[in-house]
């Protein structure tokens, strides 16, 4: 048969999916594994999302408008201008979730060959998006000595090139849980008007902030109506991930019509996605706020337990519901195959995402994992009493 | 702003969505419009299905395995195997749409630069998805004399080069309702074998053929296991084009591996439409013969009565819900605008798709169009008398 696309070779493995033999494997022997590797939250969609499906208002499920329904682009309008933002519903191109968002604006603002400057680590998937539209990913590395904050603004600036058409951040931060200041995000306003270059910010963990920190979108700073592009998704913000919806917002109105272009070709997103996401915004309630009890819980008592461990290292996040982890091994990838499969504590284990796999080189950095706080607090508890004792008995063989 | 890619320019207007303005100046003047250029069938999405919907077993509205649920893929292998074809569970990748499959197959088949051969007319969005992997698609024409079928097999071998990928087939056609034979193809059989080619067989209306005829899939064909690739689509099938779901369907399991990491990159195809739809595949009862019956009984209306309009030809459609009609003018485009922007008979008005679209040179066919029967057969047989009308008035002014 002739040949296959290199892209097809470079669409780099989930760093999450990499070790699923392994813990197949595992589950096979009967250990139980606790996944403390996956975004899937576990928390229940809105009940009037729920309601929206059991009570669907026509019996033929058909395309919707490409850009979206006018009910639910002006629902998600509503949302964000009840955030202090003023997005119209025309600004709105609707998508089968952030993924296809990231990739129409990849395809949207690069030809093949162009750059996009993103600070590592990053969202795995990026990679791929990239691959798929033919952009070169240029990373600057973050630190977790500096909790992940945004690397020295010159290092980006050293980095633009003539090919450079974007800078992509990801505000929370999947893997980091990282969140931009002020500060942080006018320096990237100054660079990305100085150069000329849009700036992605993916904020599809915007809901999930902590403690009396502040979300502060790129929406916010007026200067940047034409290089701002927001990366939007319901499948965090509503424990909708299954839905596919997500959505590209943006000022920048030929964006938008290429975007459109784009959707087009594709024709529709889910009619009953965005009929039930409507619903959950109209009906929003308290939703939020419990939500967000719950992952504020889990995240204080896994950091707390977590940097009891010694040797381990975890920066406090200040959204999402993930954090990167140092711990105490040369070779975390190792670490964490070893966990699944020779390893267990009373017939329990837990699985881990090696952090290598969010760098663009994953040589770079090998003594990190990804961690996310999606279970219950007693298996949260569980699982790091399982890490402790893992990593004592690893580090003594 | 940096220019965007060149990629969103080159992405083609939809010949079904060109004209939208003109309708809606039309209804704004209170004309009504008939909508014969829309391919979204009016028939109600089966009751299982539905049913479904009402009692989703789950809360958590989650992400499935990036190939599709176990049980999806399970009730579309036994679908296929009740059609006499020994698809398993793991030939299936489920994707967004056959939307997504098409651009999954020539992004795993293609690299930037290399060539397609497409029959045209072809569904215009093939160019879109083309545009979006850096494909060329190299068209061969059909004609309306014979009926749409197959052109000659050398057609296609000359235009086969170093860069050829594949031969892309939609059977039955859209736009043209041609449904290729068994000597058809196994003529392109045996040349896609000869020239170590995949054989995309876009087989989304397998499902609506009418009459005495059999639809054979390329799937029959023991020896293109490792060429045939199958574009599925639930859309057409069980009237669920806004479910978004759709699968690649092939025995090559490189083909399926790659495609596998497209998948994965977007995470999940829709939790609830594989759902829906697997609950419409394991009751299906007579939901096909039904619709199949109401669309052959709107086809052979349409056609006989545009028929019996002078200067009009339409070939009879053997399957899909749509015809190429060549109308008495010289540019189909500008009569379709002006059916929607200055004439009305009795208020009332037709919308058709230009037929210039389904061609890669809008100029090489100018006086076909593609109409759809999805309307009930009194707002066909109203469509057509307005459409004689129309022609009789615009060939006198
Ligand atoms: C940072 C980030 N962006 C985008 C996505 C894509 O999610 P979805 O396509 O479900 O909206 C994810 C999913 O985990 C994510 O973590
Ligand atoms: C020939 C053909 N292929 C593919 C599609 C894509 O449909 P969907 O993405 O809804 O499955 C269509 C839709 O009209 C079509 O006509």
């Amino acid at each position: 048969m002739p040949q296959l696309s290199v892209k097809g070779n470079q669409m780099p493995a989930s760093p999450i999916r990499k070790l699923v033999p392994y813990s197949d494997k595992a589950k096979q022997r009967g250990t139980k594994v606790y996944h403390l590797n996956i975004g899937q939250p576990d928390i229940a969609s809105p009940v009037p999302a729920l309601d929206a499906y059991h009570h669907l208002p026509f019996d033929v499920i058909a395309y919707t408008h490409s850009e979206g329904t006018p009910e639910y682009r002006k629902a998600l309008s509503d949302y964000y201008k009840g955030r202090g933002y003023q997005v119209e519903s025309d600004n709105i191109i609707v998508t089968n979730g952030g993924s296809e968002a990231l990739l129409f604006t990849f395809g949207v603002i690069a030809n093949s060959g162009d750059e996009i400057i993103i600070p590592e680590p990053f969202y795995a998937n990026y990679n791929s998006f990239a691959v798929q539209s033919g952009v070169k990913i240029v990373p600057i590395k973050s630190n977790i000595e500096s909790n992940f904050g945004l690397p020295p603004i010159e290092s980006f600036e050293e980095k633009i090139t003539e090919k450079t058409k974007a800078i992509l951040i990801c505000h929370p931060g999947n893997p980091t849980g990282y969140l931009y200041s002020k500060e942080e995000l006018e320096k990237l306003k100054d660079l990305v008007i100085k150069h000329d270059l849009y700036l992605i910010s993916d904020e599809v963990y915007a809901e999930y902030i902590y403690g009396n920190e502040e979300h502060i979108s790129v929406l916010s700073f007026d200067e940047l109506k034409d290089n701002a592009i927001i990366i939007d998704s319901e499948s965090k913000r509503f424990s909708m991930c299954g839905a596919r919806l997500g959505a590209i917002i943006t000022k920048n109105q030929e964006v938008l019509q290429r975007a459109l272009k784009f959707a087009q070709a594709r024709l529709s997103p889910v009619v009953t996605s965005q009929y039930a996401a409507t619903k959950a915004h109209e009906n929003v309630g308290d939703y939020f706020e419990e939500s967000r009890a719950e992952y504020v819980s889990r995240r204080d008592l896994l950091v707390a337990e977590l940097n009891k461990i010694p040797g381990v290292i975890c920066p406090n996040p200040k959204g999402a519901f993930y954090c990167m982890v140092e711990l105490p091994v040369d070779d975390a990838e190792k670490f964490a195959i070893w966990l699944l499969d020779e390893f267990d504590l009373d017939g329990e284990t837990v699985m881990v995402a090696p952090g290598n796999g969010f760098y663009s080189d994953p040589e770079s950095v090998k003594n990190q994992v990804r961690i996310a706080y999606v279970l219950k607090k007693e298996d949260l508890q569980r699982s790091v009493e399982i890490l402790r004792v893992a990593l004592e008995k690893y580090n003594s063989i």
